[in-house]
């Protein structure tokens, strides 16, 4: 399942690959065993099953974040940043593996926004309304905020329907965003 | 916490809020415990937890519909008749005990798109987008059956948006439904 190599590292590699697959509901027992870790280790590197969820998130942002969003070095226009997003998406919810954003699923699952799993999946969240807000400050949209706000709105729409249907998006996503950005002028 | 009277009613009473509040996780010994019903009791109503789970949903389908969308005697436009579901998602999420639409939870809990509970989640999902399809088609809409999806896609954007930031909506929803309706012309 890993290559990775300190039980801190294999404790979040299971962690994050299990919490996603099979939900928040997942036992220390099932996860220490998955991590090849014992649990008196994993009290020792972490103070609760709960820390544990929120690092594991926290750890899965950047990789999840660097497979949607385009690099730096992409010189496309913000529109076409923007779309790649949803495209990327797209393709991502093709996968029999996908089971929507894993941000939106532990905020959904965890219920209190307490939880140090939810305040990470909320930043992680807000990440991505940056991404779009910067885009549509880049482009001189009118009202980047209200509008970074209601894309984001999109793609968590998006993949709550790949989610509850169990199928393929085809693209609305993508559209639907486009006709957002048609709508404020972003060409 | 409730007024029923036959154990069945009791268990799926208990069940629709527990599984809503706490989450999918929750045992059957506190399902039982929260209803009044002995396990037993629940074994001889009903074949498994996933079996509770399917049919809690499944009643709590019409009060929860009904409390999002117009009645038959609303004679507004078909415009306004879809704005008043996004209208009644910002009120809803307004209240502290809002954690978003419990079948989109139920989905994203379940992860098996094959559970029972899955099932009923996805059918009730699809009463929302055949709601807004034909009103869509009564407004003379250019392809009414694509742009039901987008309003569902915002729909759930919107109400996965009330739960991981913990916050109200202000009107986001609507804001963005109206901005899809005007570009598809449905005055």
């Amino acid at each position: 399942m890993t290559t990775s190599t300190t039980p801190r590292e294999r404790l979040l590699d299971a962690a994050g690959e299990l919490f996603y697959r099979e939900g928040m509901g997942i036992g220390v027992d099932a996860l220490c065993k998955a991590a090849g870790v014992s649990k008196k280790s994993m009290y020792q590197l972490f103070r609760s099953k709960d820390e544990v969820i929120a690092e594991s998130l926290a750890a899965v942002g950047p990789a999840y974040q660097a497979s949607l969003l385009p690099g730096p070095d992409d010189e496309r226009s913000p529109r076409e940043r923007i779309l790649t997003v949803f495209e990327r998406q797209d393709q991502m919810a093709t996968e029999s593996s996908f089971l929507g954003c894993p941000f939106l699923s532990a905020a959904v699952e965890l219920k209190d926004p307490e939880h140090p799993g939810s305040v990470v999946a909320r930043r992680l969240k807000q990440d991505l309304t940056d991404f779009f807000q910067a885009q549509l400050v880049a482009a001189e949209a009118a009202d980047p905020e209200t509008l970074a706000v209601q894309l984001t709105i999109v793609f968590d729409g998006a993949s709550a329907r790949a989610v509850a249907r169990a199928q393929e998006l085809g693209g609305i996503g993508t559209a639907t965003a486009a006709v957002l950005l048609d709508a404020a002028g972003v060409k």
